[in-house]
């Protein structure tokens, strides 16, 4: 029987982005839990299957839903493809489980004529023996079958209830009236390192530190190197592209530059340089080396275990061959000469911005996809995206899906620091990872309602939240005056309270001379080439290399959506956890949030959360001091020096024997 | 300009329920407050209208909507026509706005040349023009862009600014480029009644109270005009179809019946009684009298400014004309005999089930549908529907839109005591009410906890809950033990919680025998001839006739969403109320939840929500008695006697002049 209508309700879906019209976001291997109100009219019993494949496969695989309670079924799948999935649920009455009940039920009440129960029972397995048709199972269904028609009713009900019959039924269901949730909702799933990852970032032109002359892709080994041994997998790049003459912006933004002054990264594009591609979004600025000196140093990355990503900024320089070649593309002032960037009364006269809704839109945008698949192409397969909100949400929802169509193991960080809809909507539109708001997080319940938001409501089934305590654009307030200890405290922030972070080098030395009453580097190599001695005294190097390390060693802290928060009586400590779903990795951060002064609490450890009983001890082991206490009860102690240790990152082992844990 | 992807994002529309796949429901006269997050990539300003029509209107009618806060926009229309609406958002650049803040930047920061500025500011004005080709504001606008293109800074910035330009501009906006949410929601606008009513149900045949002889269609005067004095306005008739004669049950539900018992309504259909339409649902029991006496009835109801509302039960007793004419829509046994209805081992040997996923279903459902729409023919508007839960969703959503397109002003109501998700889903797919949880919930929490899912949350928006203290199948312990007074308070409860409720007769006398250890009554009038005295010593009828005439004349309580509860001290009383938007109506009610004693406590009166300062005398004038209190402060105390009066329902009345409280 097959029906012009649904058999089965299948409603409020779980997870669903917008009613399906996003897909939600996985890594590989990682579970996706779907949720559905599964229930139909009368008495009839339902079951259910999650049902899953990638875009394109012509079958389904599926799984067994179960019923949780009050009619909502859940099923659980993992995901090991790097690539999109879509999941359906598929819902139908379960007729021999009715049969079942219906039987029992009547057989119990001692009813006496059960002819007509035992030829719809032993009907509905020979229509099951049908369904079995090339398998041994077919006879032992048309066996039982008999059994059924000629036994008596209490020997009918044990059959009824044995479970090779259970089995057997319900591995050949009548499913020809099923109902199918539609339209099935996607999954993207990325690789892992879309979700887990320690972004290292650095302007290769300043790699060797000196103020007079700027460095090339081949003076670039140093910084890897320093980078790999602090624990970082990705580096990241900002704009390596030819940067334009025109308007050029000398030190600390001034309007003009001398002529030996190397311009800002940002303002992209030289057609006048002789580049091989035009000089645009294609090339590399000649005073870092040719594209051949890029892949070099792009093997050398590899080499080392790094990746690398590359920042991918829609600003054109007056001299960008787009200019010279799709006006049409720039905005025009009534005079017909293309508009510079502007944010009245600030005028940026070293860029053109491109019109996203230009009449010939289409080619546009083709052309910037082009861009991100020309270095793919190269290798690179990571892109910081600047400035995303800047241009319509649809643009990129189009540029990453024909990107992830060629290459579905591209990573996309967006840089929009904006209002909260807008960030979100380009996390659901296609950005694999996106800044935050963790820049500006400064008390103790400001990171409990955010990182509460981010990884426990609907956000963190699309939105990855990657932590910069620093960039080139932003020197927050507290690192200009914390010194040190605060440099300390916001790494262990952004490395514990996100599965993916970074910092923009400079960081790791406690740089924080700013731009008096700004929240801007003074001198900033945005602008110039920058001095710095990468072992200054005073760094921290060893402990962002800790930090990293136990980021490595502790898979708890891998994952995203764990991340919860504990009590603790005092404001200036924040304690949070996170724990693998197995609990064989509990990792417990305390964090004293004053850089200026000691500070102690009682906190609340979570017992119950970590499976350990009131009466048990159990070891709180430091992994920053390798420090180990042995605690007992929930309500411990703490005291943390700014200046010495200004966070415990415990890793919490249980009792094994005697004096062991594990 | 025209573009093939969205220019604004609008995402998250409220009220939406299911992503827009179900309508949400208003009735005639009421607002539709719809929300939206808006917004754009840049620094574009955006502006947006609300949009609604009937469906099949050619032309959007559209109100402005304003920003909330964090790109949240709500706009408000008033719906009043009884039918089916759509409604959407459109949102747009505003470039107007944008230029003017654009100008008024470089102004303020004494940029010197602003001549490309005037000139794109009077191509904005020209293009307005040219929207504005009807009309003499084509010339202003010509005018005033001459100004701009000619005038100093300071004064184009004035211009910019003017209260007549602004207006200019809205005016004609270039929404060229807009984007429209689509598919637009539904909503259904029924009529008043659906929301607000008071309903009475009795069976005809037992209507004179007399237990050798039942009642006509005829001898029902007395009743209507006690259910008139008592102040309902809906009178609910159980099935008044040909009762079978197969299997036909006895008094008390035995399996047997004398030939002079009546039998049960619920076993519709008799083909052997030459009934004009065959003997089925498009007939009456010859024993209440023929269709045109059912006419004549109908005409006495609406000569009361009475509404009657029939019951639609889909049962077949074994003489119903389908199971001779459509056997192939009945379940069938091994055997090729139709089946009896079942709940195992219950049986119920007078009623056949229909199929609703038969071979030719759709012929089914088309007959179901026309005997709704024989009944609407002859002027029948309200259909409470008997076990809706038993049939597929999807045919009920079929019939009720089918009967609306016809008869937008019907209203159905669902008895589907079930599990709460198949509640909601009936509500979605189109009962205008649907009964509730309300009869058996009894602690203070139990109503703060259900009446605020009710009212509150999203279930406000598409399920209407008509309150039963008791219904024909349910008297609930609480009324078989609680007596007079605990029928007094549901009765409070029931009139005052909901703005729909209803009794079924006997609840007016207190009749609460039941049959041992069940919540069913004895000797139930579904199986017989019911003796009663409807004037019976210790009667509760004035105490509903007070009841509905407080409903009638406060319009807080003829709301449904509007319910709130307060704070009392003491966990036996119930404290709440409705306020009109206005505040021009203030109901408070106070419930001792509690039959069997007297109970006090000290309430805390909503002041600040009623407008009313602390310091600010105010009356309380108990509608039930009229006395009238004047009370200072939000502390006061109550005492409630459940022998006398269980309940205050105080109308607050603000101070106007020295001793006078309106």
């Amino acid at each position: 029987m097959s029906l012009a209508f649904p058999s089965a309700v299948i409603e409020n879906l779980q997870p669903l982005i917008d009613g399906g019209r996003y897909p939600v976001k996985r890594v590989v291997g990682e579970d996706l839990t779907v949720e559905a109100d599964i229930f139909k009219d009368g008495h009839d019993v339902v079951a259910a299957v999650l049902k899953w494949r990638t875009l394109g496969e012509s079958i389904w695989h599926e799984t067994v839903m179960t019923h949780v309670d009050n009619d909502r079924w859940r099923g659980v799948c993992s995901l090991y493809e790097n690539t999109t999935y879509e999941y359906t649920v598929e819902a139908w009455t379960d007729t021999f489980s009715g049969w079942q009940h219906e039987f029992a039920a009547k057989f119990k009440a001692g009813i006496g004529n059960l002819t007509s129960e035992k030829l719809e029972g032993a009907a509905l397995l020979e229509a099951a023996a049908r369904r079995a048709r090339n398998s041994p199972d077919l006879d032992r269904l048309l066996e039982i079958s008999e059994l059924i028609r000629n036994s008596e009713h209490a020997q009918v009900n044990d059959i009824a209830h044995s479970a090779e019959l259970e089995v057997l039924m319900a591995t050949y269901p009548d499913r020809s009236a099923a109902t199918q949730y539609a339209p099935p909702p996607r999954v993207i799933v990325d690789r892992i390192e879309a979700r887990t990852a320690a972004w290292y970032e650095f302007f290769p032109r300043s790699a060797e530190g000196r103020a007079d002359k700027g460095s090339t892709f081949r003076d670039c080994l140093a910084r890897l190197d320093d980078a790999k041994a602090m624990g970082f997998n990705v580096i990241y790049f900002p704009p390596i592209h030819p940067i334009g003459f025109a308007n050029r912006k000398g030190r600390n933004n001034s309007v003009t530059s001398e002529p030996d002054e190397p311009g800002v990264p940002y303002a992209i594009g030289n057609r006048h340089i002789g580049a091989p591609n035009g000089g645009g979004h294609k090339d590399v600025e000649p005073a870092l080396g040719t594209l051949e000196d890029f892949d070099w140093l792009q093997q050398e990355i590899r080499a080392r275990r790094l990746e690398l990503a590359l920042d991918f900024a829609i600003n054109c320089s007056p001299d960008h061959p787009y200019v010279a070649e799709h006006p049409e593309w720039f905005y025009k002032r009534p005079d017909g000469t293309i508009k510079y960037a502007e944010n009245p009364p600030k005028k940026y006269e070293d860029i053109y911005p491109l019109n996203f809704r230009c009449e010939n839109w289409q080619e546009l945008w083709d052309e910037m996809t082009s861009i991100i698949l020309f270095w793919a192409e190269r290798g690179v397969r990571i892109f910081r995206v600047d400035n995303p909100h800047t241009k319509p949400v649809p643009f990129w929802e189009y540029l990453t899906a024909k990107v992830r169509e060629r290459y579905p193991d591209t990573i996309f960080l967006s840089e929009a620091f904006t209002k909260p809809k807008m960030m979100q909507a380009l996390a659901k539109a296609g950005f694999s990872q996106s800044y935050t708001y963790f820049t500006w997080r400064n008390t103790k319940q400001e990171f409990i309602d955010y990182f509460t938001e981010l990884t426990q409501t609907e956000m963190r089934d699309y939105f990855r939240g990657n932590l910069w305590p620093n960039t080139p654009d932003i020197l927050p307030v507290h690192l200009q005056e914390g010194g040190r200890p605060e440099f300390m405290i916001r790494a262990v922030l952004a490395a514990t309270l996100s599965s993916v972070y970074g910092i923009y080098s400079g960081f790791e030395l406690c740089e924080n001379a700013a731009v008096p009453g700004r929240e801007e580097y003074l001198d900033s190599e945005k602008y110039q080439w920058k001095a710095r001695d990468w072992d200054r005294p005073g760094n921290i190097k060893q402990w962002i290399t800790r930090l990293n390390r136990i980021r490595r060693e502790n898979r708890a802290l891998q994952r995203y959506d764990n991340l919860r928060f504990y009590s603790a009586d005092n404001d200036a400590i924040l304690f949070y956890g996170k724990l693998t779903p197995a609990r064989d990795d509990i990792v417990l951060i305390v964090v004293n949030l004053d850089s200026s002064r000691r500070q102690n609490s009682y906190i609340q450890v979570p017992l119950a959360e970590s499976g350990i009983s009131d009466s048990e001890p159990y070891q709180m082991h430091d992994l920053l001091t390798d420090a180990r206490y042995t605690w007992h009860g929930s309500r411990n102690y703490v005291e943390l020096d700014p200046q010495t240790q200004p966070a415990h990152i415990f890793r919490l082992r249980r009792q094994v024997a005697g004096d062991k844990f594990a």
